[in-house]
């Protein structure tokens, strides 16, 4: 994929302002790409739940329909083209509510699963490293600082040759940590598009599926009944 | 429709136990159908409510997909491949929210507003009713009862008079108020069937609109428009 701007890991054992500069804009696109995944997730995890709470609801009614048979009607409760008319209504129902079923699980592998991933394990990651760098960072710092006071005090050898081996650890340490973190940041531009796109082809995917098995198995099923139980009314 | 049972109307002037009795069976079965109605109009409640928040949540996806343009992303913000998809993917899933609030009003119409008129006019009408009939039976005893006692004492005849006056009124009362009581629950027996069959038809006709709807304008354009992405993606 053309165009995709990398921040230069070759850069790193340098670390000179330039790159520190660049590694700020990097931060910053990190920071905008975030914030909105995260609102796209709040929103397709609303689409998530609701779809759910829809198939939790059809099958209640489908169940309550199916139970019309055991209530305790005083009058008229064995009327049978009521009754059966009414579970003919809980079996179609029910065939809906297997729909929406099937459109949930696909909504779950097909657009949460993927863009909760995103947000939890690659999001995440980057976060992770960023606050391990500035450990390193800070610990690099340090040292360093630690050296300097020492020369200044001419202390002796042995102290200094202690000093100059902590700030080559600490060195390495941030080295390390700043390769691992601008890899991290580099591969989220990779990542980004696709990460958006997945869970969109996902959800659009199953809606599609959705349809198709509404519109094939159901409506043509349901247009006979209906026409049944309009003759049945009105007997 | 024939079997449907009714309680006489012209049984209420005498009021005989066996009318009494006659009267508790048609109560039991009002109190029967009032529970198994109250519980499909919660079930179907909960179908409306998920269907409109589906539609508010598929609104709220597609508004953003709409608002990836104002974001800021520093690096690669200006992708018009990535930009323009994702306007594509907002246009679609506007279309599908469109659908989902055309389902939400059909509901609103064919489903909830006939259960509800049911469930919060006729019978609550009905509990009016019987609490007025109550309320007059429970005069209309008084009224037997201080008569009854004013034989007793032999007292002037113009007490007995403004007795029998006020037995006469509350007989009248209460025979009224019981031929009220009596038609309500006759006309229950008839719009029982009614009460459930409506909003059900009305459920089932709003779905087969809402697939029909869907498959025939949106999958289509949808599968073209995944086809184009496909190719968007890869190059």
């Amino acid at each position: 994929m053309p165009g995709i701007e990398k921040l230069p890991i070759e850069e790193t054992l340098e670390d000179s302002p330039q790159t520190r500069s660049l590694l700020g804009v990097f931060e910053e696109d990190t920071a905008a790409i975030s914030n909105y995944c995260t609102q796209l997730y709040q929103a397709m995890h609303r689409i998530y739940d609701a779809q759910n709470e829809l198939s939790a609801a059809t099958h209640l009614t489908s169940r309550l329909l199916k139970e019309y048979d055991k209530q305790r009607f005083p009058l008229g409760g064995d009327d049978e083209v009521m009754s059966s008319t009414l579970q003919q209504f809980a079996k179609v129902i029910d065939e809906l509510s297997s729909c929406h079923a099937v459109l949930s699980t696909q909504l779950a592998d097909a657009m949460m699963f993927p863009i909760t991933q995103f947000k939890e394990r690659d999001l995440k990651e980057i976060l992770t490293l960023k606050e391990v760098f500035q450990i390193s960072s800070d610990d690099h710092d340090m040292a360093i600082n630690r050296y300097s006071r020492l020369s200044k005090r001419r202390d002796n050898d042995k102290a200094r040759a202690e000093a100059v081996e902590d700030v080559y650890t600490a060195r390495k340490k941030q080295h390390q940590t700043m390769m691992h973190y601008f890899c991290s940041l580099n591969t989220l531009q990779y990542k980004k598009k696709t990460a958006l796109l997945e869970p969109l082809l996902g959800y659009m995917q199953a809606q599609i599926s959705f349809f198709k098995l509404g519109s094939e198995n159901l409506t043509q099923q349901w247009e006979d009944f209906l026409g049944t139980i309009g003759a049945s009314v009105q007997k």
